[in-house]
């Protein structure tokens, strides 16, 4: 195929993936048994490297589970009694508001233009609510909303769980997680892995919110409840026979990223992202969907035209560039472009340089 | 390492697998979105070599989960309103049955000596049970019941839905799905496959209960309920970015058990359970643990010995065989050996000639 992915996710992998794999199965890293030595000492080589990439700090866990939409349900099903509140802004937003009325809870929300973003502080979170929902980087929109505006609205709702999608913010985007209680996300976005994983940073004192659950007597989930995940945790093993591979490979790629230094990586990406805006922004027919420039996301950039989309992206492909389409009403409206650390500086000229030509 | 894993799974993997994933990730195809075109063919792909290996007919969806453990969870969610019924005879069957309690169901059940079997017909299964739940290979005790018992059972509980763990079962026991309406298992026991993802084969009509009981309000789950699952299997979809390498790779796997011949699959499985129970039904200090021929498992073969377990189990591995130790209470009575068709009839050879030396 010899093709570059750009897309929003699942994306290109790191060249260095099938030989890391290959590697680990000759290994028989991929047999051992999840209730092994060996298995407790991948597990947590990958949780001390991702701790150190993402500067998690100790109180927080970290669970392996097999997606963000998984994160999603067991984040509502173990925190939440009654009642939770979204910022809804996009698709995603939407999805993790759908999943909480789907577990049967009162699910509040304050709605945004899709690509558009929130004034927090007017936003009327009722004194009720358990927990806070939010889509940091919508990846159906390419809006990455500004988290110092998250911080203060922990900051004003301390008793309220902070609930972060960061499906494609990380690694890029530092968090500070002094203020958020939960952030999820999966691999095969700025990790530049095949998908099958989800991982999700837990504040440890959320487990008594669920021990609280469990004493009412709320369905709280089965075998991935978060007693069970912390209580696997502890011991740097799973709830179940997880994905060994993604784990294992997500380690690595974060021992990569370090390696390379993630300042550099961060860099690297603004500037990547200052050369496809500065383009479009000055482009006849393709422009950027998110018009304040402070909301653009620098991971997933979402473009809007006029043009036939499917075409161009076939004749974008044609030339060894795969984009993504847009997300739900803007399939036939956007064009996505992933802004990944896999992604490498001098394929971002030449993917803009395929667009000047046309 | 270069040792052999005769492990009940994760266990031994095809030697094809690392270059089957080399090249599919060179190809991008786990970069390609999972909405898709390319990967609507992967799936379709898979299913279909499945369904030929499987002999599943038409009227029977696969569904692609995270784990068998999960499929557990979901199957109880989206089939009971108020009762399950279970067969309990090991670990494993004992999970269904507290995943049904979790889910606040009205779980009734039979329960036998683990490592026994059951008096089918006189079970007393409550008329108003939902739903039969049977764990037809135990790994953990190394029992597998005999499947002309269950489909009696069906023939005479035709409105109970039956739902069979098969997870050590396939590719080995042929199943009727003639009396099963839903069967689950994992990648990583009979497919020789990395863990990370569980399939599910569920019969069409199921969907239907789903549905009634959604229009009850019951909780029926979100992402993962049936009529999302079906939705999706209906476009040869997903419901969430699924782990794209192990359903790409179940597929080809599935080939080359067709191409293999399943017939002699079985034949040689046979062969080989039959060379290691002849040997340890004759071995002074290790016995099979299940005395009931008719109910050993041709491919969980279970041992049990008053000798140092942990101690055994070390000298066959510095030796380059990884075996199981036994499950929960039996962790050290007892050493299980997988007789998967990723497993040579040499190497089983080689196995029991290391425990004759000792």
């Amino acid at each position: 195929m010899n093709k570059k992915f750009f897309t929003v996710g699942p994306t290109e992998l790191f060249p260095e993936v099938a030989e890391m794999y290959k590697g680990a199965a000759a290994e028989g890293f991929f047999s051992v048994s999840h209730r092994s030595k060996e298995f407790e000492e991948i597990n947590e080589e990958t949780v001390n490297s991702l701790t150190t990439l993402l500067s998690i700090p100790e109180d927080f866990y970290v669970f392996f589970l097999s997606s963000a939409t998984e994160c999603m349900e067991r984040i509502i099903e173990n925190t939440v009694e009654k009642k939770s509140f979204h910022f809804i802004n996009g698709y995603f937003a939407e999805r993790f508001y759908n999943i909480a009325v789907q577990l049967k809870k009162e699910a509040g929300f304050v709605r945004a233009d899709f690509g558009g973003g929130f004034d927090f502080e007017a936003a009327d979170v009722p004194n009720d609510a358990e927990i806070i929902c939010i889509t940091h980087n919508e990846t159906s929109t390419g809006t990455a909303l500004p988290l110092d505006d998250i911080y203060e609205l922990k900051k004003r709702n301390p008793d309220k769980i902070i609930a972060l999608d960061v499906v494609t913010s990380v690694p890029y985007y530092p968090l500070d997680f002094n203020f958020i209680d939960t952030a999820f996300f999966s691999v095969q976005k700025g990790f530049g892995l095949p998908p099958g994983l989800g991982v999700m940073i837990c504040r440890k004192s959320l487990i008594e919110k669920t021990k609280y659950l469990l004493a009412r007597n709320i369905n709280i989930g089965t075998y991935n409840n978060f007693i069970k995940l912390a209580a696997n945790a502890d011991k740097n093993q799973t709830t179940m026979t997880p994905n060994i591979p993604s784990i294992f490979l997500l380690g690595k790629i974060s021992d990569l990223l370090i390696e390379k230094g993630i300042d550099n990586v961060r860099s690297e990406t603004d500037k990547k992202a200052n050369l496809i805006y500065g383009f479009f922004d000055k482009h006849d027919s393709i422009k950027p969907f998110v018009k304040d420039t402070a909301l653009r996301s620098k991971t997933t950039i979402v473009l809007e035209t006029e043009l036939d989309v499917m075409k161009v992206l076939e004749k974008i492909e044609y030339n060894g560039f795969v984009l993504s389409k847009g997300y739900g009403d803007f399939k036939s409206r956007h064009i996505r472009i992933g802004n990944f650390p896999v992604h490498r500086q001098e394929d971002v000229s030449n993917l803009i340089y395929l667009f000047r030509k046309f």
